[in-house]
């Protein structure tokens, strides 16, 4: 399917205001781009460059006034998501390097906590896939899903207590989980087609059976339709946008995805 | 200066071919895309990846019958050209790591056999910028330069006994005697607004004075309007397309650069 | 100075067990290595690989039994420790990307929730160097240094509610406060000469002046005599070992550094 | 099997001249090094980094006088190397990323001008493995080895009109080929267990049934015994030592590999 994916920021800046972007998605294994565009008005310097992880970062200084950052692509992307029942644990020794910073423990991520509720949970599982799904359907379950219910970052341990969160606080803790049983996950920041309400979007991915998978833990049924903008550790190291002080405010953040006829 | 540079391939396939394209300029330091667009006809799956020097290479399979690659870009780029005469020498040791392929010799640069003529060309010219130059000009009056001489890159030592070559046979050869007197230079190849005739255009640039410097041996006077799509040691590593067997034929090639007005 | 350092860990392992250290200097700006061992009983296959700080890291699978791994270097490596005061805070966009993830907030460092109290404790320091003098002399005389007080890494969070911890706590705290005022910060573990009492070391780095600076936090005077193992955002990033499960047991780890008679 | 390597180089410096070296043996999937050392006489600031295909590099300035480097390790290697008749070729859509640059011509293999020979020598074989065996044969049987008939890298060109060289001539006349036909090769520099007469030694890698297969056609049966310093596109890239100008020279070169009674 193809989609037109659309990501739109408003701010007021008070103090010129440096600020790292993450909103340009990559063409990539599950994803094709054939048309993009990232505007900023007033125009000012952009810098892009690629993080350890692949994912491209703006960086820039936001000067005074009204500034916006206007991104959009059209993009071929898969009406379904694989998933793969049965598939098998990954012996730490047999992951790839690049694998290897997705099974630490990171700032939202508290995995060095949380072993003995992971492995509850996961109790009479088989190692791999099925332990990923038990830890999905017990997130989903344990934890309710209130679109804009906080606004900086929580950590697992912090959302467990609080038990709801936002998109990204659901798929930290699931992340959170599967790392304390040794399987690398990492957050997945991007677009979902027809998303309720509509918003930037978070999920995570699972390392097993030699290839990563999808979950998401705010979504009843695993669809795709999804338009991957990057990945990382956590929400530190993937964030839409970054603002180093307190110079500047976001005022409206307008997101839409679109469904293209197939005109290819 | 806002441009819209445009590239469109059209192939014969007569067995399915793979390919490996490098099409998609990047924002750098020198140049911004605002937008961009990369279609293929018919639509196949592409991967697209980084090399080493941070170009994006797309690969895919080219299927039977006509098939089409449509490139296009807007980008903010600058009218002038920095130069710096008198910029120094950079000395082995100083040089940072990721310059260091660039001082060795490459499939189309045979830096290993030109230390004779390279020296007697710079003789009394200061170490650093000025011998640069030195073997710019001394390229554009030794190597008449003929669009569309030559289709398969020629080597150095081969443009230099044949005395003539496109842009690209120039440009290596610079290259060729910038590294022979341990000066890193590499191969840019990119869109160069009001060219004659209009083509895919290739130049070179050198490592002096802690930074890259562009020089370009078919052009009297060092011009800005340049967008680049790919740096690299040589022809062999920057190629437009490259095709793996004699199973296509490109067609027609059609390469445009047109200024936008002005209403950033 | 040359200096001989050497790390011995020895295992109980009750079920084979995946480990991954981080025991391997690397030759670099500040030292230099002229003999390495690294040895481990029984034999097992390790693979090797760099992480991306450029650290290497060793994974192998420590079998049942007694296990030991024995490393030692010798070292070339500085008496004196630059410092500089009134050296620039280096404004975001002008920062290195590969310096950028020092900026974010990690596992233990939660930089996200410090502003205030950094804002406070270098109220009225020049930005830069300054700062963070100012930074670790509070950590220094805010939290007590006691080797041995704790065995898993704390966050900074945790260690300034706790008021004591070891030298990991202390530079995470620093680095924690750091990267709250946009100072990008970063974890060095390493061998100290003549640290009381001898073990493992841990100490930071800040950016500032365009490079790094060396500050620690437990030490009053801020000595040479270091060698670097490895860099990274905080302890998650970098440990000693990290085993995966709790198959095995460290029984004893002995630490050794000795000053060489200077023969070179 | 476990071996002790050493090389040790002796320059005679007339003029300071900086050196890039590689002779640093990695631990990878074929070999683990168990000690090393690298030691320069006189003692002079080594600067060491990775280049992009993961070898070990260090640059120095060799002062002016007599100048020394002195390099030995301990390796665990093995004794045989897999052969796998019958493997297949891969396609260029499914090589990895890394393998590409194995693909392209490079300065001493001029693929681009070698199809035809190697489609004739590859005639009735299976794509794959057994056209790399037929290479290396025909290599062995056309080629003449000769140690020491050469001192600076002739390209593939350049052996085939001469017939005779190198054991790196030999290795990279058979890359050339294999690039011809779109097989990945890689040249390996190391050392080889009672290579006759003993010194350095070149050997190639060729990409076939998803991994790296090791061929030797200076030598009659594919033994083990083998320590890799580095791996390169070529001898351009893979030089135990390449100097800058003509300041230095080297006086002798001592190689050594010895059997160490396996006391593991």
């Amino acid at each position: 399917m193809k989609l037109r994916v659309q990501c739109d920021l408003h701010f007021q800046v008070d103090t010129a205001t440096a600020l790292i972007l993450m909103l340009r998605p990559l063409s990539g294994a599950q994803q094709r781009i054939t048309q993009s565009s990232y505007l900023v008005e007033p125009d000012v310097k952009i810098t892009e460059s690629k993080d350890s992880y692949g994912n491209f970062r703006q960086r820039l200084v936001a000067p005074v006034g009204k500034f916006s950052v206007r991104t959009c692509a059209e993009v071929i992307t898969t009406e379904a998501i694989d998933s793969a029942p049965g598939a098998n644990f990954v012996e730490i020794q047999n992951l790839p390097n690049p694998i290897l910073p997705f099974l630490l423990p990171s700032r939202y991520c508290e995995s060095d906590r949380f072993g003995d509720l992971a492995r509850k949970i996961v109790a009479d599982a088989l190692p791999g896939y099925d332990q990923v799904s038990k830890i999905t359907d017990w997130v989903r379950h344990s934890i309710k899903y209130i679109p804009g219910s906080s606004d900086a970052p929580l950590s697992a341990v912090e959302v467990h207590q609080r038990g709801y969160g936002v998109c990204r606080d659901l798929a930290q803790l699931g992340i959170t989980l599967c790392r304390s049983i040794s399987i690398p996950a990492r957050l997945v920041v991007g677009y979902l087609y027809q998303l309720e309400p509509m918003d930037m979007h978070a999920w995570f991915e699972a390392y097993i059976g030699r290839r990563w998978y999808t979950f998401d833990p705010t979504q009843s049924d695993l669809r795709g339709g999804r338009v991957i903008i990057a990945f990382g550790r956590d929400a530190a190291d993937v964030s839409i946008f970054h603002q180093f002080g307190s110079g500047c405010i976001l005022n409206t953040m307008d997101v839409q995805v679109n469904l293209l006829t197939d005109t290819l």
